[in-house]
């Protein structure tokens, strides 16, 4: 049970790009393992009395076309883990449980006013023959006194029968760096970074040779 | 005729170098060429039902003088690509449209509140003879009950006779990401982050030796 | 006892890592000098009639895990150095304290609206025995006319039986500078330019080969 | 006295490290020299009917000590260049005139909402025995119907008997690019940039020894 559960879990990171290359599960695993390796991880973690919530950055990955172009592979996202407390500072990391969000979601989240609430659904398992037994909602939602918000994600598991909830009030100045971080993060989650960041590999004032058939391809009908 | 709306669409990217330059038509082409070799796409797609619309940041060129100054050629600029919906999902590239955001337009559609509109109006054959033949409009109008804008391209083409519209709508989460992705892109668009990143390849403390003229015609009159 | 001060202020800056590692003041040192060699200062100062402000900030550190794994090691944060005024345009360098403001802070200080205020506690010996001997606030107050804020430190240090305090206006175009600069290097002293870098490294189309364990223990339960 | 008058602008940028240093002038030619080599521009220019304006930024200069440690030597600025109209599309490079707004007033620019205000007054020979014979002053004020701003440079040489006046009308989206761009390039003027890109130089998880005293001044009193 636990494997199809990764498979799932893997299969909601690679939902976008499913929808059009239909990627197999192999191939999923085997891209996430490139992914990983030598990575450098440093999550903003905000600890509290029943859980902790921490997001990081995922990159996006990129493809090279046989035309020598690059493009987007898989989408990266801000991650966001929770884990339910257990004792004075101590939470369990293997209950564990996470939430992906898209770019539109962190543009979501930057553009909350202090009294504007937010939620978001996913379904780990879209497009599978189990799609609706796991559903994930995150929300968003200002205290009364305009002190902070609660986060929460609620993951109902209708194959493992289970109900989690996490809930972690957070300050206007930890929403703040939450803010501030997610966009910085968010132009690279979006692979944009690659894109202005490939002039300066270029040289200039002396253009390659390119078929001009790519100029057409690129530029016009 | 096909041949020909490919020059002018490749002028309209050029005109305001063209302004000064008058760089003919060849000229034109081969600048794009090298552009556009080895190049990393990573577009923001929003798909709606009727069309999509899709952002991707169009980088400056630059050209070194003889004496040394590196300066800008082409700017950069944010292109928007529409297409129109052709089924459930599935979207007609050959059909596409394209609007290239110059600086300023990026300016004005960043610093856009939620009750606000801007149209933008570009001619792609300015400045020759064919000018005034395809006008392109851009509009970017708010929802009523604020919970979003309508971005609009209409083309008008009196040479193949024809008039496209496209119209996509953009929740306040699809804008906000646009609009972060536009003001983390625009210092890239205007070569700044060039102007700012060359420090790094400057030694420190040795200045290097320089024809005192050119300090001349820098820094003073 | 200027010795014993040294190390307290030292544990100051790793509190939080000290929550978790419990690392000696040895290796407390060790760190310490690595990160400061080879360093580059550009503090933002600002120089009033009774004392002088200046904001710098300080990067994290990282340490590679035996699995290749980049972590966090030490967070890094916005240092303000504050000295007392002994005439005019003079500043005394001897008599200066610090306030290492945590990215949390930092969200705190660019949150803050013209009518707003701030206040942080830190006691550099916490965690020691002689935790509440020495504490330190800072408050950032706005002026009553909207024309800027007062930006003060207190340090009270029970050992010394001293109490020293600094209070320095700030206008409100140093203030927009202050944010603008600490909104900049927020996401730098939360290490999350390092995660969004490591891009630049990695292949692209080709994945290493990790081992699978890796791989769970990172995605999965 | 066109020599003079260069040797005072030169003056003007260097201001403010001449109040520790006092360089002479030889010294400060040299570094703009330095400076000014294999450099890259790409203004950003907006045209207008009675006179054009310009921002450019400059990036600061650094120095190494013999400690090692790398300082910041001459301060960035963010330089506005304004050119009077001599016919239509057409401006007298000869006739320009400058000011270089420093980290503080380009964060008095970026905090300007639509109805504010600003005035700077610069004096290029300030600590000299010219002081107070040029005076420079730059003012943006709002447009009454809250369009955009005028932005004005007003130079009054008395040594040449002259008095020069430039005004620019900048529309929201034009100052919008300022504001973005400004934004953008106040950590690089200010050399944060340098700071925060340290890192990557460095190894992990390995300091490098270092003389325990270089630590002691740098983290203690």
């Amino acid at each position: 049970m636990l494997k199809i559960l990764r498979v799932l879990s893997c299969r909601q990171q690679l939902s976008e790009s499913l929808l059009s290359t239909k990627a197999d599960v192999r191939d999923c695993l085997w891209r996430l393992r490139g992914y990983t390796s030598d990575r450098i991880s440093a999550p903003y973690s905000i600890y509290k009395g029943k859980a902790a919530l921490s997001l990081n950055p995922c990159l996006p990955t990129f493809t090279k076309l046989t035309s020598g172009m690059i493009v987007l592979d898989r989408r990266g996202s801000m991650m966001m883990t929770f884990m339910p407390a257990i004792g004075e500072r101590k939470y369990d990391w293997e209950k564990r449980q996470r939430f992906a969000l898209s770019a539109t979601e962190v543009g979501s989240l930057i553009s909350m006013g202090p009294k504007d609430s937010s939620e978001f659904f996913h379904d780990p398992s879209m497009l599978s023959s189990n799609a609706g037994q796991v559903r994930k909602s995150l929300s968003i939602k200002p205290h009364a006194d305009g002190t902070g918000y609660f986060v929460s994600l609620t993951v109902v598991n209708n194959i493992l029968r289970s109900r989690e909830n996490f809930t972690v009030p957070v300050t206007i100045a930890e929403f703040a760096v939450m803010k501030t971080a997610c966009s910085f993060a968010l132009p690279h989650i979006m692979g944009w970074d690659r894109v202005t960041h490939q002039q300066y590999r270029g040289t200039v004032g002396h253009p390659p040779k390119t078929d001009p058939q790519v100029l057409d391809l690129e530029w016009e009908k």
